[in-house]
């Protein structure tokens, strides 16, 4: 194997390691070298990758949110009217939340509780803070943008595009949390489409 | 000082480093010996008051959940119509809330990332995770008794009462995190009240 593709499969391997300890240990309790040793790879491999276990989480959010940004662009691509592109996202971001919400004490390593974990690390190191409100921002002004389209384009009331924004990503967060909380509740997907016709119930024009 | 009354304030002062400990360190980095230092107070002490560390953060998570109730229950002993309850309850969660919502980094203890610190660790702990869910249980069927009061009455539309209860929870569990990731955008009140005018906007009668 060239040495280049096995240093990626390393890179690879290792955010994988990290991701499967961050998620059943917590971030705290997780070492690199818990993550070397999960990983099969040095610790030297581990720092010509990364300059610290932080590098490790601030990339494995940002993969997460890469592939929400991708299903919303698809969504986007074809500019279809703005309360049936929320619903589309919706059930787009259905499949990648799907994965990630199982909890991981029944042995499995889902992605939600580190989206957790981002949070609770955010409160305490205003390194992981900026990087978590940076794109919590962007989404902000996404779905703002979007609700103003609506307006623009007469399918939407007159709402603030701002509190309206907020909602819908409280919405999405909310439901999320509690697809945690209680997996026996189902998947996230159909009560976040419900949800979102609540709220589109008292957004759209009538 | 009588011995009882030193016992309980000694109870108190445990609780009180208990929570600063938490929410500053985290709980998985918070030792019985960081919070025993920090009331000043023995480990006999401790152990006379609680059997564990568990036992502890159950106790502050209870205690912050029955400050909600006590707001909720005075609303509702007013027998007002749904939609103005819900509003009302909105604004008096906003002081259980406003406390809660200052972030650790800065050095002040709020009690919000210990919010958060119970849903990650409720991921990893089945006994957090039975007292953590008990209570959202609770929250889902009191809501969705209100949207089937609602409706009874005329105010509300003919809903799905449990998906509009998911719905609350989620728009206020959700606006409680993006306090947390962005105090810049002011108090969780004035967003949480205009949420909830959107959210009704779609559950009122016209």
């Amino acid at each position: 194997m060239p040495q280049q593709q096995r240093s990626e499969e390393t890179r690879a391997r290792l955010l994988q390691a990290a991701l499967a300890c961050f998620s059943q240990a917590g971030y705290d309790a997780t070492g690199v070298a818990e993550i070397c040793a999960h990983a099969g790879a040095s610790k030297g491999a581990f720092y010509h990758h990364f300059p610290s276990k932080q590098a490790v989480f601030i990339e494995l959010l940002n993969a997460w949110l890469d592939a929400l940004d991708a299903q919303f662009n698809a969504v986007r691509a074809q500019a279809a009217p703005v309360p049936e592109m929320l619903r589309q996202m919706a059930r787009a971001a259905r499949g990648v939340f799907a994965d990630a919400s199982r909890p991981g004490f029944t042995g499995q390593a889902g992605q939600l509780p580190l989206f957790l974990e981002f949070w609770t690390q955010a409160t305490r190191d205003p390194l992981i803070w900026e990087k978590t409100v940076a794109p919590y921002q962007r989404y902000e002004a996404y779905f703002a943008g979007l609700v103003r389209a609506g307006i623009a384009e007469g399918s939407l009331r007159a709402v603030d595009p701002a509190a309206a924004a907020r909602m819908i990503i409280a919405v999405a967060v909310g439901l999320l949390l509690q697809g945690l909380a209680n997996p026996s509740n189902g998947d996230w997907g159909e009560p976040a489409e419900k949800g979102i016709e609540m709220l589109l119930h008292g957004l759209e024009k009538p």
